[in-house]
């Protein structure tokens, strides 16, 4: 339903049919019509803007992706971004002249009223990924003194400007923010009474460097509508909405998955394929590299596995396990640092914790795998050594996926971002190192 | 500073000052009560509800961990729970209740209003991961017959008692859901217009049995404030309020990279060490099995090691090598599934693509491995046979990290439960045998 609307979009544009167009424009969300418009050769994007009011057209452009933001802006002329710009909201606008390249932008920069540049440069000098960078500055923000009537009538003349209407910001006459009232309660309070008496003084704040990570677990912990930002003075330099903050959750969210996975940086399975290799290759190549320190370890043994060659398929399940048992852990790990919930300098004891049950699984998956390779080799020696040998990698391979992702973290690396190459390093050496070991001390019994 | 208002408030309890207790309460969000209360004895929570309003031990409830909630509401008797319900909003009370011991809900339940009872019952009918399960019926729904006066008074009159104020939605004379008008456009509209007149008919809603991980995508594209949930007919059941469904996306979240890491269901690292391991050693033992298969492969070629025990400490690369670039596709196409960006039936060609980087980086690391076996065994045959080896197998795992997860999907299974241990078992066992056997085959020219 939704793409035969979207196809009837882009048909209406190759056939210049702006009646047509109108009624599914009417119907289709913005992000829809972006969607569609990817799909589109340059003629009809020309098309596009000359159907569209700028205000649709800056609707659109507020949910089109980097490339197709700039393929549209590039249309038009000066003049006309500059007047498209004025019916985005500030932090969009900031963002798109964040994608565009950088003579463009000056020169978009040159052409605005002195007023917008002076916001949006300040939105612009704050780094993507922080509370400044992703916050807007269209707000209500009022005096503590004013009249609930004063109040009313202030946020219906603001009101349509505004991202957020339901929390209103209340500042006292130094212009410190000092708390929040709510829209519910200025509409059900006696119109006489002033905005004081109604400002909710559990503030949360954040400074506009505070990372948008952080900002999302406390707009998601505290249920806020929107968060403000404020600076060291406690102004109020602008808010982030809740819309604003579930798009920072799902960007983090796939970039933990992703650099969990060993893949750097945003990827998607339609993109070209030397971007995927690009993104890929450097991770296997470092991995390439602990793939040879474990086989070098192997090479230190070869003699005894030369004696007795049962060795050589059994080796390979103490190292596989020891990556399975020290992921598990290191997933729950990264998780608990990713909602707030763990770090190196408070929790560094669990892994005592992490130490015990490394020691119960690999006694029950060790015992488990003497008694299978027993019956398989008749040898009762190496049931015992991939006991014991099991018994170490699992403690080794919790404490590391314990440890490795809060030291990192603790050296502000992202834990998610190599982790598991740090630990599979571990657990493969260590494993083959204990199991061979073991194997040359009891080779006697084995032979 | 937070921890040590939470610490006062324990302290406060302890020492039973209620004066204290206020002053702090007044100060703290309910989330972080309800956290501070964790730590504390029954006695003290008893206190806690002597000191607490019903209106604050209610909030600090719809807060609480499923633990507390029990313990809180096993202090009170039920006519206590009831009045204290009456405080809360329908949905947490339906979630409250869920969590509850079978006799004790039944006993609440008898106790209740006919009224309350219809709506709460509804609510427990629906599955908790599902849109019914997660929905609030405490929205504003007008007709759309309203002038913008009579809307205003009814919204000043239900507003206290409802979730979302921003969104009102409108209903038609045979009470179907016919759109939704913004507050801000209610304020800023002339009195006697019709409310019909600034209804925005481009509706987005969903089913009550709609699984909650589709209404966060829904959500999370159009910027909702609040999704409609809808019956076959049209009529309005509930809404699901953006601070719900940014939960619901931390959840599935967390559950995707347990999942993925092999750990089944919620843990954290403060649990009980016997609740970690019942949690993670099911995947253990099905990995030990495939673990197995992957070492009975090598067992088949024990006669070519022996001849040449070189191959035991190359052979771990082919599959070390496999596990990861296999990992990097799985977690590119869980998080594409997740996003809602990828399905088996419309993009299966996809595989091609895939094929193709599996070929290149086969090659790439492949050639690299070769080289370095070359100059370390002192074999070029060596060298070409893990080559060789590498890009079989990099094609393997590529196209096997695509497609498990997809048709894990298919058949209405959790892409991110199972999809790792399919894939490792797959380019353990044919990393093994491509390596293996190639050497078999170029045997002559190894000795």
């Amino acid at each position: 339903m939704l793409n035969r609307m979207k196809h009837a979009l882009i048909d209406s544009l190759k056939r210049k049919d702006k009646l047509q167009f109108e009624t599914l424009a009417k119907e289709l969300y913005p992000i829809d019509v972006a969607e569609a418009l990817t799909k589109c050769s340059e003629k009809e994007l020309k098309t596009f803007v000359s159907f569209s009011t700028p205000e649709f057209h800056a609707k659109v452009l507020e949910q089109a992706s980097d490339r197709l933001q700039l393929r549209l802006i590039r249309i038009l002329d000066y003049s006309e971004i500059v007047h498209l710009f004025t019916h985005m909201s500030r932090d969009d606008v900031a963002d798109a002249l964040g994608n565009l390249p950088i003579n463009l932008r000056k020169d978009l920069l040159n052409e605005m009223k002195d007023s917008e540049l002076a916001t949006l440069e300040e939105l612009l000098g704050y780094s993507r990924d922080s509370a400044g960078g992703i916050m807007t500055t269209e707000y209500i923000a009022l005096s503590h003194e004013l009249s609930i009537k004063e109040a009313l009538d202030k946020i219906r003349e603001i009101g349509p400007k505004t991202e957020v209407i339901e929390t209103i910001f209340i500042l006292n006459q130094k212009n410190e923010l000092i708390g929040t009232a709510d829209l519910r309660d200025i509409l059900t309070t006696d119109d006489t009474k002033s905005l004081s008496q109604i400002t909710n003084e559990n503030l949360v704040t954040v400074f506009p460097e505070t990372d948008q990570e952080k900002v999302s677990l406390l707009v998601s912990r505290y249920d806020l509508k929107a968060i403000a930002v404020v600076s060291q003075s406690n102004r109020l330099l602008g808010i982030i909405t809740v819309d604003d903050i579930i798009d920072v959750i799902v960007e983090e969210q796939t970039e933990d998955i992703l650099r969990l996975g060993g893949v750097s940086g945003q990827e998607t399975t339609d993109g070209t394929i030397f971007h995927s290799i690009r993104r890929r290759i450097p991770w296997l190549l470092i991995n390439l590299g602990t793939a040879f320190l474990a086989a070098f370890t192997v090479t230190m043994f070869e003699s005894v596995i030369a004696q007795v060659v049962a060795l050589a398929s059994s080796m390979s399940i103490v190292t596989g396990m020891g990556g399975n048992a020290g992921n598990q852990t290191l997933s729950v790990v990264i998780r608990s640092i990713a909602l707030g919930e763990l770090e190196l300098s408070k929790n560094w004891h669990r892994v005592f914790r992490e130490i015990t049950i490394g020691l119960i699984q690999g006694a029950i998956v060790g015992f488990l795998a003497g008694v299978i390779l027993y019956f398989k080799v008749g040898n009762p020696m190496i049931g015992v050594i991939i006991f014991l040998a099991m018994i170490g990698n699992m403690i080794v391979a919790s404490t590391s996926g314990f440890l490795i992702p809060l030291v990192l973290k603790r050296f502000n690396f992202d834990p998610a971002l190599g982790s598991s190459i740090f630990l599979t390093a571990t657990t493969d050496i260590l494993g083959f190192f204990f199991f061979l070991g073991l194997a040359t001390l009891f080779l006697p019994w084995l032979i």
